[in-house]
């Protein structure tokens, strides 16, 4: 197959997939979702991704329909049937099918939904361009939720501007991207804002942290602020779907270009360890 | 027909209505809706919310596919086709249906969604039980957008309480309900949130004020405090789908009750306008 998705056990073309009316993600974004990659038919850090989506739908009291174990085999099983070993592996769970009404419904299971499509990540070479915008986002932002229309709308106002991600901040604290961790690099450490609920708790950027514990660079998990962000020696941006890059425009202002060396260091461990992980089984 | 859903001019039992998998509204709650009720087979303030409805897009930069004339006519059309001429009337518009991405995608058209329930908006009579919750909600709160997890997980928290809704409040400050406005009566004055980031724009808040103002009661937009919404001589709770009812508890607490005369009034000067707007047609 070119592309594929699952719905509650059905699999079809995804242009021609359709879902019940109402099922709650239509009338609330009820359901939570995680999303990563695939290549030589490997499922990059997929015991993470899936970890992290099972304390996405707990924090909302959404009991997915499966195990752990039996949607790592689905999610293995589903990427063979397409022709690309390289796909965005896609997958999330909504509450229910059910009358629409603000309260859970009961006796009524989620529904699981899974889309591939080919792909491969974005050349972490390529350096990003930024804007700001103001986060006016709720305050569950660690919890990986279809309720995602301020990020939509900063991802648009990028696209509008020739730039590649908005980084948000709540007054004068930076806090993450539209779909991404920022970080910063200044005097050799790197800094990045705290898990607390303004943030996702990225795999990427815990992957980012690991290599700096590899490469001994100092980590500082502190919020920084936009006059920080815009003084920094170089500014990475980390998200599962293009693993890492550098920024090296803010709002149109040169930014980072201070510290290339360390700047390697990093994307190339952060590489060479992806492509480990990713290598074809013998 | 007992009930009946809409999509994009298709027209089903809402049961058996299907959407499309990449209707934007399954990834990212991208959409706004609008929901009033019918009596008589005449749908209630329509174009009020209709009104609402268009501007809630705009904000989102949604276009909706019809005109505004357009969009009175279809549901018009649509509500005589169901077997009760009492109905609960819901619509919605989603940005489009295309691949996954986060900024908008480009030459593609709005869905329009509408969903017509039997139902008859509860007895203004009954007293309301309510419940405090924090209100963690994004600053979009006057956009009546389809993101509406905090909502629905308040809504949840006041079902298992055996309560009928909960109070939202930052910090000290009251702003409103997870699906309804709520105001308060002290010394003769109605007080409510001002209309900002942080409130929807109730249509029967609307109504409610206009109803003072026929009563010459003096109304103050102005917040209130948790502390003041317990000293209050009485609680009002507005929303469409129930029109207004009074609240006489509050977390377990006795609350109101000291201005039945004021508070009757009001109840009686709102139903009293619903009923001759609803009034079957000569």
């Amino acid at each position: 197959m070119k592309n594929l998705a699952y719905y509650n056990g059905r699999i079809a073309p995804i242009e021609e997939m359709t879902v019940p009316f109402l099922d709650r993600v239509c009338f609330f974004g009820d359901g939570v979702y995680d999303a990563t990659h695939c290549v030589n038919y490997r499922i990059h850090l997929l015991d993470d991704h899936i970890d992290r989506f099972f304390r996405s739908a707990a924090a909302l009291k959404i009991e997915i329909p499966l195990s752990k174990a039996e949607l790592k085999a689905l999610l293995e099983e589903l990427v063979l049937k397409l022709d690309s070993h390289e796909q965005n592996v896609y997958f999330q769970v909504t509450r229910a099918t059910a009358p629409r009404g603000h309260a859970f419904p009961v006796g009524v299971k989620a529904n699981l939904w899974v889309m591939l499509t080919p792909g491969t990540p974005v050349d972490p070479k390529r350096d990003m361009k930024l804007i700001t915008v103001e986060d006016t986002r709720f305050l569950h932002c660690d919890i990986k939720t279809l309720n995602l229309l301020p990020s939509i709308m900063a991802a648009q106002k990028a696209e509008e501007a020739g730039c590649d991600e908005a980084v948000f901040h709540r007054g004068e604290i930076v806090t993450e991207c539209a779909h991404s961790n920022v970080h910063i690099l200044k005097d050799g450490t790197l800094r990045t804002h705290p898990l607390t609920c303004h943030i996702l708790p990225g795999i990427a950027r815990e992957q980012l942290l690991l290599r700096c514990r590899d490469l001994s660079i100092p980590v500082v998990e502190e919020a920084f602020t936009l006059a920080e962000l815009f003084d920094a020696d170089e500014i990475l941006v980390t998200r599962s779907g293009r693993l890492i890059a550098a920024a090296s425009e803010i709002d149109g202002k040169p930014v980072g270009g201070k510290d290339p060396e360390t700047l390697t260091r990093l994307i190339d461990a952060v590489m060479g360890a992806y492509q480990a992980a990713c290598a074809p089984l013998k």
